[in-house]
């Protein structure tokens, strides 16, 4: 990673005669692009910050770089969790945050075509009226598509719907030397190579800068509904997950939640929550055609969960309650985040079953350590969001509890076969646990794809490997 | 590709006494070892065929040809169409065809472990009684699982459930040099690092051997029933496609199917279509918990399909009727093989809106070459297959004739931005059509990687790239 050269003067005009009035360099970069969502993983500002328009642009910064020996690294939005677009090593970066053109709605091949700026949360107007919709639904709706597709961010709807890889059909990528290549493309299936559109999902930027996309679109189900299910204990809950999953109801989303957390949210959002009866609770969420075709489902998943323990079915139907239960949901990372002075978190996932298993370790985690420890998560895909807590403690004891924490967390992951990141991704926070949970062989093997694809190393350099 | 060793009595000599019994040389070689289902794309025969018992063996048995540059060619139950597992230079044919156990069925994660001989065939047995099943769908079903994975075989149910790639979640696999890596595992889904994984699936054994395989499987649906709509004529036929896909009625499958091949399947299977009033059909199958809770989607298809011209709708819902009409769908590549004494396939795929152009071209390209082409395929995901028959030509005649309505099949894919292949993979006979499909600098990248896996270019030389 050694050998970059600085951004000289005469780099910084040949940015500005490429993108007039969108290259900034020291004093006019603002603090923004030193960091991403979690300044925990420290600030690292680049020497030039460029805001592009064009794939061309792109394309021309890449090649001029690459020769220069320039790093790179990409941004969306900086909503991300592992400091993917942390300039660790100075240099550029390339922001899409310009780029917020939806190019295209195709109804007939059910597909959409977009540049990677473009805010998951400005997405679904773009398909109003077209009777179709974008499943991939991460928590944080301000990220760019582009961003979601580089880490292949997941979300709530995955139990049905799948993750951010499951919807990306074609990608146009300047690859680090400049040339621009189009993987895949309005197919829905190939077997046509290797299929490097999956490596580029979830690289972080590290094999190539995505300059366009196209994602597949479903149709819209007319109905939805949510049973909010409360449990006693936690073992409870989650223990009824493998039956919810195996009864055919074909859940769209399937959270657990528990006390303590929807307390935080409470507190945040200054709202209560629907119910406060329990410890724990199961959030299912069924999309269908109509309300009447979800109601052998909503049936068999009230008979299924009184039967495992459940204390109660609610069911959410109107507007308001779903609302009421959903926004809880969606606030719990910041509502944990605003409880305390500082945070660290891991997004381990874990064969489904092992989420009982993993939470008892968490539990014991807490105790061993005396950190407080918040989590929830997607029961139905075994994908845990685990927040440890700062209290009352100095920073040099915070910092070495916080290691010892994700250190033992992590390697509790490892023990029940699970892997570091369901959807949150590797930056730069977490290579070294990456590290120890694939192993010498595979690391060897995906530093070889990456000589392949970026010699010089200038793409996003210092993350995932 | 050269700088290959032969196989020694030396060599032999190691293999026999790690897997005493399974190892065939010379004579003793079958000559179905020297090719695929194609036997148009030549017979190569191996000059050592080892049908491998354990994973332990294969990665002995690859350390050892590694080191002595001898190539090895994986061979599953040699159903492929591209002569993937032709044996080009010679070397060793490692055979998983006695790996045939299903190592777990885990009902609490909805996962099986399978060794990758397992036949497609076979595996439905050891799911019953589970409520599970494993969707894939390939028409050939005494395929192995592995040959499945490897390839990304697709088959009938990919509309709804999609292709094999989205089953797999684990995998373990042998490199070159004979280390045994896991990739994934039971976890459904994941951010950690470049998706090796869905590097391997369709790499068609150029990049590892797999050895074990962990697949996904689903509630099983409760009740299925087909639609078969005749069309006057294949273009307002195919034109439903889109309606019918974006409708919600979310079918399993959607096939095209026209009345000369419908033909041939009558006459090879010496049975009836269950209708001959039409030249293009639609077959539409849908899944769902009950006969009731499909009405809808029946009601719905039966009002669109006559709004788009169909002349009637029949409905499938005896399993007499089904098979009738699944059964002949499923011996049209058998069917056309015995209509004629020699004939190549392509397997493209294209933007499902360009099916019908894409018909249109083969039209042309039929007459304008005085060559008969026979046709069918996955109207809902884009996916067809071509067949080219000869007819009554001489040998060389036929080939040159052959050669150019290839061509023509693909450029015409190529210029409706469609890919090589849907399901059937490159193998050694597709590498042309890849190459100008994909352009340098993706076959640059693919060269890389296979460079990261196999720096000795053992694994089934020859073959994608």
């Amino acid at each position: 990673m050694s050998g970059f050269n600085r951004v000289t003067e005469a780099d910084l005009a040949f940015f500005r005669a490429l993108m007039p009035g969108r290259v900034f360099a020291g004093e006019a970069i603002s603090t923004d692009y030193d960091h991403d969502e979690m300044t925990e993983y420290g600030h690292f500002m680049p020497e030039a910050v460029l805001q592009a328009l064009t794939a061309e642009e792109i394309s021309r910064v890449l090649a001029y770089c690459n020769e220069r020996r320039i790093p790179v690294t990409p941004r969306g939005a900086g909503t991300g969790l592992c400091g993917g677009c942390a300039a660790l090593f100075g240099g550029v970066v390339l922001s899409t945050e310009k780029m917020k053109k939806v190019l295209e709605v195709d109804t007939r091949n059910m597909t959409a075509t977009v540049e990677p700026g473009v805010l998951l949360m400005e997405f679904p107007k773009y398909l109003e009226g077209t009777g179709l919709f974008y499943p991939p639904d991460p928590g944080e709706k301000t990220a760019t598509m582009g961003g979601n597709a580089m880490t292949n961010a997941g979300g709530m709807r995955a139990v049905r719907y799948g993750v951010t890889r499951d919807y990306i059909l074609g990608m146009q990528v300047a690859l680090a030397d400049g040339s621009l290549i189009e993987l895949g493309g309005k197919t829905v299936k190939t077997s046509s190579g290797y299929s490097l559109i999956d490596l580029m999902i979830g690289s972080e930027g590290t094999l190539g800068f995505l300059t366009r996309l196209t994602v597949k679109l479903v149709p819209e189900p007319k109905a939805n509904l949510s049973l909010l299910i409360p449990f006693d204990d936690m073992d409870a809950c989650i223990g009824a997950v493998p039956r919810v999953l195996a009864c055919g109801c074909d859940p769209t989303a399937v959270e657990f939640m528990e006390r303590e957390v929807i307390a935080c949210a409470e507190e945040y959002l200054g709202k209560q929550f629907p119910d406060s009866s329990a410890d724990a609770y199961l959030l299912v969420r069924l999309d269908g055609p109509s309300p009447e075709a979800l109601q052998p489902a909503v049936d068999a998943l009230t008979d299924l969960a009184l039967d495992a323990g459940a204390k109660d079915v609610l069911l959410a139907d109107t507007d308001e309650r779903k609302e009421s239960i959903w926004n809880a949901r969606g606030a719990f990372l910041e509502a944990i985040k605003s409880s305390t002075s500082a945070m660290d978190e891991c997004d381990v996932v874990v064969p489904r079953d092992a989420i009982p298993d993993y939470l008892r370790r968490v539990v014991a985690i807490s105790r061993e350590t005396g950190v407080r420890i918040l989590s929830f998560g997607h029961a139905g895909d075994g994908n845990l969001h685990v927040y440890a807590c700062r209290g009352e403690t100095d920073e040099a004891t915070w910092k070495r509890a916080v290691a010892d924490v994700m250190e033992r967390l992590y390697a509790a992951a490892r023990a029940l076969d699970g892997q570091i990141s369901g959807e949150h991704g590797v930056g730069h926070a977490k290579r070294g646990f990456l590290r120890e949970s694939l192993g010498e062989e595979q690391l060897r093997l995906m530093r070889g794809v990456k000589a392949a694809f970026d010699p010089n190393g200038i793409l996003n350099p210092g993350k995932v490997v």
